[in-house]
């Protein structure tokens, strides 16, 4: 059996008794019930993954799959291709978008060329390079179903042996000119929404630039015509290298029951297709922000997910990861440590009127 | 002329040269345009406070009004009043909901008894009680407009004197069972917004309670007549000494150019307070979180500002402002470490097509 087969076959879904322990748990803290929403949301889906009701981080990696997109030839991004190469080099240097955030969250970045256009020449970035590129979609396939299983291999075997070495909290970040159009490409195919819903005129892209992504986009859709029902197909027609890789990351988190963070509209493609693979991954995902790139919110609400950060945020890369790594860690500190109404002085016939009301938002 | 008049007549705007020099420096980092959304927000904001476009943090501190609110006769709260005096008592401890979080952001805290009813065992807490709670406002104004007046100068010596320590970021939170029925009464007075619309039903108050609620303050408002144009009318017939204090915390940070974050509605109370004082005010203003109390909505939208976190929280405390502080500082850290185009060899010609198009949402 591959290993792609083998890691969706080895995913289970996480540990309900740990969870409803942990709910348990914050329930005696010194607060109204439920008042700190989505931290305490992440504190019992984080026992959940981890079995423990008490949890702390101990080492962060955010995963960045590079690669180029064929789709490029038909102007959907009049950005240079080079710049994939010359930022999936920069990128180890912590010096990027993504990098200067993971150094300021104390997080670490992998990154990989899993299909980036012309040579890396930083030895840093893991070299697991499927091919130069993906072939234009508007002409046929990105690639070919063996690669598209080859690149979601990738994402497994990086995220796995990342996992053995004792990380225990993912994000995910891309780097490649034209993503935001595969992207928009396979979510539109997996889950039939109308291509011009996904494709956002973002701050001012003008009319006639808008419609050729859109046209494009439709042209490549209809050419190849995935089939919703298989994701591989789906993602080797009209996806792309990172798009693959990342869902890699996505499974292999599951199966090592790692938590894993989705950003952005590319990370948000790969996370639905793991979702769609496997429905169990979505207990060890997390989300970060609410992105300009309008695409992702379908997949949040097909996901029943929900953005924490609302911060405008349109830049890609895992960019948001490291903030929400920050939301994760604070939410894992209030369980350790925050005080009991017991060790507040608070006994049970006050507390009794303290949850019942200022929990209902009456304080 | 008393100190009040003297903080508010000290306050000028922030430094918009600063500003623009900032916003030059982070559109030559190696990003779209624009695309760190309110992160480049924060960061310019934060030059214009302090005249520098490269800042660091290095001191916060979160300030906690504590005071009852005589209103609790009415039943707008079954929560015992003396909740307050527990909590209050707890606070220096850091380990009620605001204390954790101030823990794991590394800030400060400095809790400030204001007017809890009941004696404050515990020396950490600053004693400035002003009285034993306020008035029942269903009966008449809450405090005198000395008391009143007071009460902000008390927020505005303790925090004109943090700032004379060195702290350089500031939050506002408060503890007092009873506050969330006055901040309502204070945004319905200064705004003319119907009270129907700012209390919330939360997640589960009867509709019996929830209509109490609506009709206690409806009558607060009817005997007390606030004029709308004087805030210290507002603050002294339907406010609390804790919304009077946080607004003389704003008033401070403002005066001494020290940003300072709004938490919730009570503290969104009292920025508004401080904002119709004194426009400039807004300048030294960060929000943290959207709080499940609406009424803070209104006050976020009648002052130009955005909540930068979703997580559903109604707790309270100032609790959100160690999240928000986080994000203010890796905001900050991204322009002292990231790099420029330059830097990661994309020269003018490419940059300026990476800016075009990637810079409007179509990577």
């Amino acid at each position: 059996m591959s290993l792609l087969y083998e890691t969706i076959n080895s995913i289970t879904a996480s540990d309900r008794d740990a969870m409803q322990k942990a709910a348990k748990y914050i329930d005696s803290l010194a607060k109204p019930l439920g008042s700190f929403g989505m931290l305490e949301e992440i504190a019992i889906k984080y026992a959940g993954i981890t079995g423990q009701i008490f949890n702390k981080v101990h080492k962060k990696n955010i995963i960045i799959m590079c690669s180029d997109n064929g789709i490029c030839e038909e102007g959907v991004s009049s950005a240079d291709q080079v710049i994939t190469r010359l930022m999936t080099n920069s990128m180890p240097e912590m010096k990027t978008g993504v990098g200067v955030l993971a150094s300021f969250a104390g997080s670490e970045l992998t990154v990989v060329d899993v299909g980036v256009k012309g040579v890396i020449l930083n030895p840093k970035v893991i070299n697991r390079k499927i091919n130069h590129g993906t072939k234009n979609i508007c002409k046929g396939p990105a690639m070919s179903r063996d690669e598209a299983v080859k690149a979601v291999e990738v994402g497994i075997e990086i995220t796995d042996e990342l996992s053995n070495k004792g990380y225990d909290l993912f994000g995910t970040g891309e780097m490649g000119i034209g993503n935001t159009s595969t992207s928009a490409a396979v979510i539109s195919a997996l889950l039939e929404i109308d291509i011009n819903k996904l494709v956002g005129a973002g701050a001012g892209l003008t009319d006639e630039q808008l419609e050729n992504k859109k046209k494009v986009l439709k042209k490549a859709l209809e050419i190849n015509k995935p089939d919703k029902k298989d994701v591989l197909d789906v993602l080797s027609k009209v996806g792309g290298f990172d798009i693959a890789g990342m869902c890699g990351c996505f499974l292999s988190a599951a199966k090592n029951k790692k938590p894993i963070v989705i950003d952005g509209v590319i990370s948000g493609a790969a996370a639905l297709c793991a979702y769609i693979l496997k429905p169990e991954v979505k207990d060890y995902m997390f989300t970060s922000h609410k992105s300009d790139e309008k695409a992702v919110n379908y997949v949040f609400e097909y996901m029943g997910l929900k953005p924490m950060l609302h911060l405008n945020m349109r830049l890609g890369e895992g960019s948001g990861c490291p903030l929400a790594f920050n939301i994760i860690e604070a939410a894992l500190y209030v369980v350790n440590n925050m005080a009991t109404f017991e060790d507040v002085g608070i006994g049970n016939d006050i507390k009794d009127r303290f949850v019942d009301i200022r929990g209902k938002g009456n304080k």
